[in-house]
């Protein structure tokens, strides 16, 4: 009795580590990165506006490292309201756990690249990390992106335009999330560049899932 | 020229220091903190999301600092898909950054009830500071929360709820922010609590703002 217990506790385990693919976890690491950019940004708004106060010339860099830096070399006494010790260690603070945010943000990237090398290889060489990911977790998993034309990769992310195109005659998007991708930014003729870009995921990620299968 | 030129920027520096008041300093820090809280959320589901897969049971635990130190503690080889060493530190880096998160939101928290020790202690004993704040946030300033009635108070943050009141004919709301009060979840009659509670906070800010001028 005591054996099929922990016999049948070993099959559940296996097949829970069967139905899990790894996929399921480059979703979850890059809903872990959007998070933590969208965090950044607000909490450095944020940042911004209470040190603004104190050193307004700071508010024109636009670099985050750069900014961070910046304020951490702040002393008192220059144009603008005084600081009392408190204030300023409150300002520090938040600058503090910014940086931990960003050096975060960095380390799941870096772990984000990791498993796509080992589950999609040619999607993280043709899309990049970040883009690749966010197709994988637009697209549910590899599976049902490999199975989607090259023409829905395109758009995929910018669902509300497609709509507003499909139902007002409004103009159709020319990208979704494979816009922030370095050869469409670049490019001139940017839907030019989606559609390239587009065909080559598509190819990629077939490669990618066949190849596992 | 050379003395015309820095007492300009003494009479500057000083001009500012009187237009800018403490309590935009409050509106400011409790900004962070619910930036914080909301930033804390996110990341601690992201993280039960991720964390679920290797061990379902921390699912189950609510307190926010309990599950981050029950994760801490995992070892591998438990029921659930195996984790690589890569995978476990991935999830341990989140761990630290919303616990960095945490001590950060607590010590803005500290900082807050120091600046309104300072400027409105009368507000922050009857309030609390994180009421409070959000109170003087959502009037612009102390000057005028302390020209609001005390009805007004009761509902301030509940804006949207109040024009659905208004227009549609839908329930009046009985609480806005003050809801987060500890007198109103505590009370069966939440209405009259928060009736109570609004008074209070009127007197206390009025007592603040007329002490200062």
């Amino acid at each position: 009795m005591e054996n099929l217990r922990e016999l049948n506790l070993k099959l559940t385990a296996e097949s829970l580590r069967k139905a899990i693919h790894k996929d399921i976890i480059i979703v979850q690491t890059i809903h872990s990165i959007d998070n933590l950019i969208a965090v950044i940004s607000k909490l450095l708004s944020n940042l911004r506006e209470r040190y603004g106060y104190y050193n307004s010339e700071s508010m024109k860099i636009e670099d985050q490292k750069q900014l961070l830096n910046e304020i951490k070399k702040f002393k008192k006494g220059k144009v603008g309201i005084d600081l009392d010790k408190e204030d300023l260690d409150s300002v520090l603070d938040l600058v503090e756990v910014i940086e931990k945010l960003i050096d975060t943000k960095e380390k799941q990237e870096k772990y984000l690249e990791t498993l796509m090398k080992k589950e999609c290889p040619f999607l993280l060489e043709t899309a990049g990390p970040l883009v690749g990911a966010r197709l994988i977790s637009l697209a549910n998993d590899l599976k049902h992106l490999a199975e989607l034309p090259s023409s829905t990769i395109q758009v995929l992310g910018a669902e509300k335009a497609l709509f507003r195109h499909l139902k007002e005659g409004a103009r159709a998007p020319k990208f979704g999330v494979i816009y922030n991708h370095e050869s469409i930014s670049k490019d001139k003729n940017r839907g030019k560049a989606a559609r390239h870009l587009a065909a080559k995921i598509s190819i990629a990620v077939k490669k990618d899932y066949f190849r596992k299968k």
